[in-house]
């Protein structure tokens, strides 16, 4: 078992302090509902009270409130000297998979799914539904739905109007293509599951930017790869998963000679790299299509694989994304999507095939709404925050100027805020002075969570560091 | 690596018939395409010419030209006395997976894929969308649309109406449910998929019934897990899978004392059993609820994860279905929905939640339309195939009384009928003496493909059995 730092813990219990009543009954009530869930197995000791206060920012006495309740109640038990510990006797069926410890799901969770709560969401990467299109692009016609109904066809690959669609779109961009090197996704999450179950096995190594998109992160976890950071020799790599354009969460763009070099090196090895351009079409600037061009621009040989979606662009709540590959490896993904979903849902598809003859218009439309909220969000930060101002994609990538981000964002949970520190999006927990704040919010909700922010920036930010990481009582158990 | 046998490999090249030109250039065209997907990739070396011929019921000599032609392409190889195989130079990019060799996914997706074919569809298991429902039951009201267009939400857990609804319908049907006890997944495939995931790793056994859904062996294969048949003692299995009401494909019901002895073992093991209830409201006569309960109402220890859908019942194309299970579970599910796919798409799971207002109703259209078209096909088959009459599910499991069905079904392909040989259904490959016959297309195919099965089985029946399992040939590679 590997120990489990307090501040891994305190990720974990994420939005504990989110609820009603003293500070230690919520706490409580967190180690409790963690225990419940299953979140903690592994973890089955439990940090000392003072180095939990401190992964927390709470006072001392308050986990030892928390800790005595759990005792009583018979969910912890102790012993001097020895710690605190989950009881052995709570556990039921054996579930291999340890979930949600150290990832980023158990934040976004409360995000993705409350519905009324006070709380703002500075965390999660989804804009809200395009506004603007004309009524009938979000709408299906009786003539589309009644076709749909005279059909048994759960179109594993399609449908073929969307096949069309898109591989048209990437004709229209300079990249020949047919409709058969598409397959449709239930969104571009499941393009990345798909393509890291074709080619991962456990144990297999795959390589990752850092920071990189955590729901990558997630899928080639769940499959029991091991995550490398790049730079990294390709040689012992099964797997390499990119966001060149509008990284995910930098911002940034990679150069076009270093893509095409990637490309030449990934096809000399025949090691199949993932291109995920689930942002490259959020420009919010001008900018010349040279250089958001998609690797497989370079490619010769079929070792890239092209991700998107109409997640961000358009709707997420379409749950419409694709693959772009060789055709044999589509033939292959479909067979894998048949075992996953069996099809993407028909009437979404049709829906979203209309929608591609909306592209460019929902482009524009994306960069005046964006654009406008990325610069509301850069001008009123704290002046000494520092970040590059990014061309495209939905975040400012922030270092703070001091401090842990992974206190900052239990800071201002209280302060009714949901932060996602840079450590949620590092395969190595690196990271932890930076932020990813999106600028999706509308201009009212952005204020009050800038509002926010500040404020739990005034209380975190005036002292000294409160974690620095080599502790001996973090490394002591 | 494991022989693979003539017979298995006529199963990897099922559709290869279905071209135009003289047999022997679709034959080399079918292994062609099948080398291209990296379907045979583990079965590198080819039965002889004599076994491929009578595995697909074509002369000698048509295999010795289809071979020839693929040897003069730089396809396969051949060495006198040592047989033929494919080209060891030909492999490109790694792929671990194993994909598609022995499943029925090569068959289904010909059928689930294609539109316009001329072939008969006697193979899938997905009802017509269902008809008669008023017209308000499938199309989203503008406020819906309107109000799902407002939220950033993706609800991983399921749209709150969504779950409501399903729990609901729970509880009326005797089984007390919270909305928090409810999972929507992107249909029960995925559902299968997800407690796959969870509960198993390589090399876990898990359990099925013989017959059995081949969807699920293909979930349960593609995480690693090895398969046996029940019964089979409980103590070395990590997950139990059962389709206890109109079972895939028998369509038999279990007793209910079977069915509590069942969950009472289970539980005693801290033994996860999902029960697969897609088929469960289909059913095709008056039958008493107490014959149709779910493995759950005598669940007293959260042991039994319940599986619903409403792809039978109303429309497969919606992709909605869903897992009734422990909170705890659920808990941990979500998490792995959201490395698979996030959520389900909204405005499909806003339409579901109002379909469940017209549930009763839906039953009744069903059993008027399925009953109908079960009495047709079962006075028209040929009168010495053998078959017990469901009092539910899709299908009628049909014994030949001579020779294997895989073979007729390579015969039915050249008739333009796609069947689905029982060992599809056999995570043991055996019931190669039985078909799964669906009672779901409209009265004028389902005549037709009657007829055709009926010209096939003329044409395939008349000699004696040309298969007999144990040949010397088909073991001695």
């Amino acid at each position: 078992m590997d120990p489990v730092s307090a501040i891994e813990w305190s990720q974990v219990l994420m939005s504990w302090s989110d609820g009603k009543g003293p500070l230690h009954q919520r706490l409580a009530a967190g180690i409790r509902q963690a225990i419940r869930h299953g979140l903690l197995i592994r973890a089955s000791r439990l940090p000392s009270e003072r180095a939990l206060a401190e992964a927390l920012s709470i006072s001392r006495n308050t986990v030892v409130s928390a800790y005595n309740a759990l005792r009583d109640e018979g969910w912890l038990e102790s012993q001097t000297g020895n710690g605190t510990w989950i009881r052995k006797d709570l556990g039921a069926m054996r579930i291999p998979q340890w979930v949600g410890q150290r990832d980023a799901s158990s934040t976004l969770l409360g995000v993705l799914d409350r519905e009324g709560e006070d709380a703002i969401d500075f965390a999660t990467g989804t804009p809200y539904p395009l506004r603007g299109l004309p009524a009938e692009a979000l709408r299906l016609s009786d003539a589309d739905s009644e076709r749909l109904l005279r059909t048994r066809l759960y179109y594993p690959f399609g449908l073929p109007e969307l096949r069309a669609a898109i591989a048209a779109r990437y004709c229209s961009e300079g990249l020949p293509t047919s409709a058969d090197d598409i397959l449709v996704t239930t969104g571009a999450q499941q393009a990345i599951m798909l393509i890291a179950s074709l080619f991962l096995q456990r144990g297999d190594t795959v390589l990752v930017e850092d920071p990189c998109y955590f729901g990558a992160v997630e899928a080639f976890r769940s499959v029991g790869a091991r995550l490398q950071t790049l730079p990294h020799p390709f040689h012992d790599a099964r797997l390499v998963y990119l966001t060149p354009v509008f990284q995910n969460p930098t911002g940034t763009v990679m150069p076009a000679r270093q893509k095409e070099e990637l490309v030449t090196l990934a096809a000399e090895r025949n090691l199949p790299v993932i291109d995920d351009r689930t942002l490259a079409d959020i420009e919010l600037e001008a900018i010349d299509p040279s250089a958001t061009r998609p690797l497989a621009f370079w490619d010769k040989t079929g070792t890239v694989l092209t991700i998107g979606s109409l997640g961000k662009l358009m709707w997420a709540g379409l749950r419409i994304g694709w693959i772009r590959a060789a055709r044999h490896l589509i033939e292959r993904l479909v067979r894998l999507k048949m075992a996953y979903d069996l099809g993407t849902a028909l009437p979404m598809q049709a829906q979203a095939a209309k929608l591609f003859a909306f592209y460019d218009q929902a482009k524009t439309l994306r960069r005046e709404e964006l654009s406008a909220k990325r610069d509301l969000l850069a001008r009123e930060l704290p002046p000494e925050w520092k970040f590059n101002m990014p061309q495209g994609g939905l975040f400012l990538w922030v270092k703070l100027p001091r401090g842990d981000a992974r206190e900052l964002a239990q800071v201002a949970m209280r302060h009714g805020l949901v932060l996602m520190p840079g450590s949620n999006m590092s395969a190595e927990q690196k990271h932890t002075d930076s932020v990813r704040i999106p600028f999706l919010l509308d201009e009212p909700e952005l204020r009050e969570g800038i509002r926010r922010l500040d404020a739990a920036w005034q209380e975190y930010a005036p002292g000294t560091p409160r974690y620095s990481p080599p502790r001996p009582e973090a490394l002591s158990w």
